[in-house]
Order: structure tokens, then C-alpha cells, then sequence
């Protein structure tokens, strides 16, 4: 527990008069904290539903001449300089996680001072004047036309994050087929069992390959076995950590083959991938031309936001289903949230008019090509990894030691972690990344007790560089 | 239709080579949007699940020259510099929705060039370094003290929106009561119905009385009927029509008397008066030392920032129930979202940190103050109005034509409007809506031909000014 934290009396307090203005952090305790903070790098215990407070900058109650004094200024404009300072070097070490840090947004700064709100559906003005559905729309015609569905046959809207957008193509699953089973790889982001428990449906995990991807087979054998009803699926475009796309097209044939048609609701997962694969020769495309019914990605993700954000295109017909049934959300709307962030559909209309289409490609093709690049070294280092084909997204060994994991700012599970090659993400910085990493793995490794991880499991025998597998490779 | 958005092509294109730049709305195209949407304000429809293009700007792909001519950078400062103008218009002009549109979170501009995600739980770190966990803890800690419920025992975290709030403080209600029922009066905002629907939930909706508190004898008979099942309660801390306060304490009382001690789950919404209450004397005070799970809390409103947000407080034995059974989720935190805005907990904490507790009672005050005037000054010109005794929500007739009420963006039902009247409403503005409504009823009610409303049945009859009640009155 921080200095700043211990100050906070221990117990509940009634109302302002009983403030101790004196609880102010101090310079001193904010030293304190930068250095509890390094300290908590080291012994990170992770434990759910436990409010830890590891660290906070408390605040307290002004003093009454603080306008005069200036010094509540002083001491905020203090914290927040730190803060800055710090977010420049965790951005300048960041890797693991699919945002694209590379982005200026200075010409929309002016429209901090505004309290922009989209509320509600994006098509349907509110008497809420301050906001920017002229921005939204043009985003979703964008992402409308890219997944190829007519302007008059599409629904959407600019969500909070992938999570909403599951949230919202799942239900949206339901409501079109109420007694539907929702099938989804174990891979899936964790958001898709959230909906399903949220929505109390059934749920059937399907198997995966050493890729990631969906296992067909196995898809097939759950789906014979629940014919009597409708299959609502989830279809990854790029898995949360291997970036494995599932087989659209051979999941819609195991579909077809089981005798599900017409009676399946395909929701696409696209939070990374949906927007980089349109982009990428050879992948399988995600188009509305084939029977699928809604695709989410990420905004803050391939196109870089400030703020995490989303979008979700839907077929309009689904929507209507719900709407038609104006009392179903006993709302004017078919989102999932009431007041929706007016800022970020302005993020992505400047960076997407900036860019264009080909702009983007180019992108992706550079990220292909960076993402080979340490795939390729890390192979050569002896260092076990793999890169899925239509993914920028290399798996590796997990590091040894938490502080690296940190640093670098990886997503691991089990034995595995990821980087994730976003356009911010440069040959340099990939080698500084694995200079450091092979530097440290020799000091890891070096003395010969302690040796790298088995990960054949993960991402199969030909990809793990660990004692046996390499041996048995030689 | 606009032009802009006419320029569209009709049909759905295939990718990059096809886009033909010529499709970039030009200026002249703009003013005619800008006419456009002036019409459109007397034409509206609202249709449910239909896509219409009211206004949109364009999404065109760049020119090869672009970069060279500027002409692309210029085009977008000229889109956004003519927002911005129309932002500052309609901000002027808002009386409506409950948002604080007083702030200057200048010292904050710096930080919108970082990605701040504070992934899942705002008690477990992430790897993801780039997060504002420490100023949304302390956030947390000032609301929870607010709220009375020790640092220990509470969970919370800060949330996209208040209906983000409502669908989990009913979610947490339902893993801790499975099959309990869900009470909500019928004044509640739309998103407590909307979580009993996504959560298949059995909902009972409660009446009210004029005011639009929930009519507790109505909810007595209701308990009565569900005996033997728990119940699950909303209980409205300021309604959104008529900012009525639900009497917790006879809440409370009802439900023990009727026998469901210990079955019982409250949630609050606060929306907007969660934040204002335990600043007005003789309110039924919020607070954790009652019977009560949790509570929401909009940050966007009473607060004002630029996105939406809310806070949300909740039991940590609550939350230990779904995390003891960390498979619940499926996720290694107990949020609705995944990714969460790490900028929304920087901007409260900046405001709660210059104000105090002692500064949104001064401005609380000035609320109650200003929405009094209001109230008097338009029963003095005839006009049917109420005011609920600790809200600062001014109900009204509804203005005659649909200009009036999106001019001054004014939300409404049926026969009624309402005016909240927020930290930025200033007696001026006021005076300046009232002396326009006054001279604009003349002109729709003064050749006796037509006549206001009757609002008795919404409001009451004592504060109705319609012929026959202003008749019976004298």
C-alpha cells in the first residue's frame, strides 16, 4: 500500500466538514509511490475480486486558500507531469498489446472542451444537439462498404470496445434465434462466455488446432449432437493470442453439411484482424456476401485511438427483428449502452480520410513484413515461436522473469507470450526488444540448471526450440 | 438525404483500385449539408431500425497528391472548424439533458496522445502499461467515502456510461439472487428493462405516484404476490423525466415488513442525483451504512467531462460471489467491458480534486437555487410546471413546435419537458429561455384558437395551468 494510500484515514468519514485537508499527498509521498511502483514490478500477486490498492493518488478536500495560493495547482500540475513522463516510457516499451501507439490527433484537441454524446442509435437524432452522428455514419458507411453490405441493408454502430461489440452480436444472435446454442473455440476472447453467461445461453466450446483455429471436426461432431437447435457461432478473425482466423468459409460448410441452413446466426470476432484481413492476400475474406450476420473490430486497435472504441456492423434486417418489438429494449435504441463516447467516431473519421484504404494496406503489409522479421530472428536465436500465416501476431516462449514480461509489456498465458506487430512497431524497435531478450536469456539460461520452457504443446513440436524437440529435430 | 451522402455510389464496392477520390464531399456540398440539417429539424421521423442518412460526412479515399496540394488537411480543419463552430452553438444552447457542460480540462490536453486503457479490474493490474489505474482508485476511494462504505469493503470501478452502471448492479444482483425478481418503478430509466431483457430476467414493474416516486404501497402488493422468491431492487436516486427521488427508507421498511429480510438486493441509480444528494439537507441519505448493494453514478453529468462515464459502487462480498467462481466470467475481472477508457478516471479525478466535496456542495446549492427560479418565474407567466423538492429538474408543458424543443434541446414526454438545470445553466440563460418561451407562446396560444396542454395527469393537478385547472384553481 502506497504512502498516499496510508494516509487516508482507515475508516468511513461523514460529510465535508470533518475533511482533513491536510490528507494531500506530498511531493515526498509521490516519490514514495514511483518507487513502491518499481518495487510492486517483483512481487505482483494477482487475485480477483480483492480491492488492492497497490497504489492511488488520493484526493483530497481543497484548502480554502488554495486559489490564492496556487498550490493545489501546483501540486496537480506536479502529478501530471509524472504521469506523462511515465506514459511516454511504457508507450516507447509496449508490445504485447494490438494498439497502434502511432497516431496525432492535434487538430481534434479543440474539441476537448465539448461534452460530445451520441446517445442512443446512431440513426435516430436525439434532441442532444452536442453530437457528432455525421462522424459515426461516416465511419460506418466505411466499414460497411470494406465488409461489402449495402448502405440500406446494414445497422451498426460505434461501440466502446470489442467487448461491446460481442456483447451486442451474441445478443443480437439470441434474439433472432431464442432457444440457440452459442458455439464458440476456446480460444475465443473471454467477453464471448461472458455474454453467454450473461444472457443465460448454452454454450458449447469447441475444440482448437496447434494453430488456434477452430477445429472443424470437432465443430461438426457438437453440432450433430444439438440438431434439434439453431446454432448461434462465433468466428474468430484473429484470436486474442496465437492471432489465429478461424475458416469461415469451412465453418459455413460444416454448417451447411450438418443441416443447419437457415438456421445459423455467424457472428465474426474481427477485434484485430477484421480490419488488417481485407487487406491481405490469399485470407479468406470477411464479407456480408457470404451468410454472416454481424462483425465487430476494434477502433483503438490496427487504427490507433486514444480511447478504447469499436465498431459494429449488423445486417439491418437483424436489427429489425428487435425493433420491431419497439418494448424488447424499452428503448428508442438497439445498442448495448445508452450514452456513447462522441469523440472517438471523430478519431476515426480523421485517421481513416487520412489514410484511405490504401493507406491502411500499406500498413498491413508493413506489419506482415516486421512480424516475419522476428519471427524469423527469434528462430535463429534458438528461441521457440510461432506466426500464424495471415497474423501479425508472434508467439514466443513466455520470458523467464516477470520484470522482463513488464517491461516489454507482453500478454502471456501459460507457457506462451505474444507481440503483436502493430505499425508503431519498428525493425528498431524489434531489435532493441531482442537484443534484450537474447541477452537476458543467455544470462537466464547461461549457467545451464535452469532451461527454456516446453511449449509443444502450444504451438507444436516443430516450433519449440526447448532441449528435447530441438534435439529431436537435429 | 444529403448531398454528401448522396455522392455515395449506391451499390457496395470491391476494394482500394475502384474508389474514385472525386467522391470527397466538397465544400459547397458541406453548406449544403449545413442547410439541410436546418430543414431537417422540421421534418423529423423517428423509425425504429432504419438506417437513414440524415447527414454524414463522407469517408472519401486520398489522391495521390494529397500530401503535395495540402488540399486533403485542408478539407478536413474546414469539416471539423465548422463542427467545432456548431458544437459551440448547441452547447450555448442546451437545457435539457443533465450534463455539466462547465470545464476546462486544458491542463489535460496533453495527455490525448496516449492510448490509456485501463483494462478489466481497476484492482489487478495488466501488463498493459499505458493505464490510469492510480487516478481511477482514487476516484473510487472518494465515492465510496462519499457513499460510506470502507475501503476494504467495497469494489467499484469507472464506467462507460450510467447505463453501464445499471446492467451491472442488476447483473451482480442476479449471480447473488439467481432466481430473484427484479422490482423496478415504471419511471426508471429504460436501461433497468433493458438488463432484465438481456439478463432473462423476470421483471415486475412498479407504479408511481404524480411525482414519480415509486408507489411503495403498489410495491408492497407486488412482494406480496412473489413471496417466495428474492427480490432484486431498483431504486431510482432521481428519475430521468422528473429527477424524482425513490424514499430508500420506506423502500426498505417495505421490504421487511413484507418478509424478505436478508432476500433482498438493492441497486441505486444515481444517475445525476447519486452525486448531488448528499449535498441537500433533509435528503434521505445515500449511504452503504443502509441496506443497500450498490450504487451508479454518472460522471458525465453533475461532474461534466467531455466523454461519458459513470461510477459504480458496489459490495466486495458481492463481487467475491462472482469471483470465488473465477469460471463465471470467464475473464480475470468482474466488469461488463473489457478495455476501459483510462482517460474518464483523469478527468473526475481532476475536477473532484479542484472542487471537494465543499465545492459541489456550493454548486449544488446554486442548482437548487437557479431550478427555484425557474420554476417560480414560469407559474408566475402561467406556464404548468413542477418542481421535485431535491431535484433541480424543472418539469413543464411541453413547447408547442418541435424547433423550440430541439433549439433548446429540451427532452420530452408525451405532453411534458424538462429543463435540468446543471452548474452551467446561469440565471441569464435561464432569463434568456424564459423571456423566448414566453414570447413564443403568445404567438401559439394567443388567438385563443389553440391552447396549451393539460398536464395534470403527468404532473398533477395543483400544477397544471390548463383552462379547466387554472379555472378551478381561481
Amino acid at each position: 500500500m502506497s504512502k498516499g494510500a496510508m494516509n487516508l484515514s482507515k475508516k468511513v468519514e461523514p460529510l465535508p466538514e470533518e475533511f482533513d485537508p491536510k490528507e494531500i499527498v506530498s511531493p515526498v509521498a509521490l516519490e514514495l509511490n514511483g518507487v513502491l511502483e518499481e518495487c510492486a514490478e517483483k512481487k505482483r500477486e494477482i487475485v480477483l475480486g480483492r480491492n488492492v490498492h497497490t497504489m492511488c493518488y488520493t484526493i483530497s478536500e481543497p484548502e480554502a486558500d488554495d486559489d490564492d495560493t496556487g498550490e493545489r495547482e501546483a501540486y496537480m500540475a506536479s502529478v501530471l507531469a509524472r504521469y506523462r513522463k511515465s506514459l511516454i516510457e511504457r508507450t516507447k516499451h509496449h508490445l504485447g498489446y494490438p494498439y497502434n501507439l502511432d497516431f496525432d490527433y492535434g487538430a481534434l484537441s479543440q474539441l476537448q472542451h465539448f461534452s460530445i454524446n451520441n446517445l442512443g442509435d446512431p440513426f435516430i437524432e436525439s434532441n442532444y444537439g452536442v453530437h457528432s452522428r455525421q462522424f459515426e455514419v461516416g465511419v460506418l458507411d466505411w466499414f460497411a462498404r470494406l465488409w461489402e453490405l449495402d448502405k440500406n441493408e446494414y445497422w451498426g454502430y460505434i461501440t466502446n470496445c470489442g467487448t461491446e461489440g460481442n456483447l451486442h452480436g451474441i445478443l443480437v444472435g439470441r434474439e433472432v434465434f431464442p432457444d440457440g446454442i452459442l458455439y464458440a473455440s476456446r480460444e475465443s476472447h473471454y467477453s464471448v462466455f461472458k455474454a453467454a453467461k450473461m444472457y443465460r445461453m448454452e454454450c458449447v466450446k469447441v475444440a482448437t488446432l496447434v494453430s488456434g483455429e477452430i477445429d472443424c471436426a470437432d465443430f461438426e461432431r457438437k453440432l450433430l449432437l444439438n440438431k434439434d437447435k439453431p446454432a448461434i457461432v462465433n468466428v474468430n478473425i484473429g484470436t486474442t493470442v496465437k492471432g489465429a482466423v478461424d475458416d469461415l468459409d469451412l465453418v459455413i460448410e460444416t454448417l451447411e453439411k450438418t443441416g443447419f441452413s437457415g438456421q445459423f446466426y455467424i457472428h465474426c470476432d474481427g477485434a484485430l484482424f477484421g480490419l488488417m484481413m481485407p487487406f491481405v492476400k490469399r485470407a479468406p475474406k470477411v464479407t456480408f456476401k457470404k451468410p454472416i450476420d454481424s462483425v465487430s473490430v476494434s477502433g483503438h486497435k490496427f487504427v490507433g485511438c486514444p480511447m478504447p472504441c469499436g465498431v459494429q456492423i449488423t445486417r439491418l434486417k437483424n436489427i429489425n427483428v428487435l425493433s420491431n418489438n419497439v418494448e424488447y429494449l424499452a428503448s428508442r435504441d438497439a445498442t448495448i449502452m445508452g450514452s456513447r463516447n462522441g469523440h472517438a467516431p471523430i478519431f476515426l473519421w480523421y485517421t481513416l480520410n487520412r489514410k484511405g484504404y490504401k493507406g491502411f494496406q500499406k500498413e498491413v503489409q508493413k506489419c506482415l513484413r516486421n512480424a516475419h522479421y522476428l519471427k524469423d530472428r527469434l528462430v535463429e536465436a534458438g528461441v521457440s515461436a510461432m506466426l500464424n500465416e495471415l497474423s501479425s501476431t508472434v508467439v514466443l516462449e513466455r520470458p523467464k522473469y516477470e520484470d522482463f514480461v513488464r517491461r516489454w509489456q507482453l500478454a502471456c498465458e501459460g507457457n506462451i507470450a505474444h507481440v503483436v506487430v502493430m505499425p508503431n512497431v519498428t525493425i528498431e524497435k524489434l531489435d532493441c526488444f531482442l537484443d534484450e531478450l537474447i541477452r537476458s536469456r543467455s544470462s537466464w539460461y547461461g549457467d545451464g540448471e535452469s532451461r527454456p520452457p516446453c511449449v509443444a504443446a502450444d504451438i507444436g513440436e516443430e516450433n519449440c526450440c526447448c532441449d528435447e524437440h530441438s534435439k529431436s529435430a537435429n
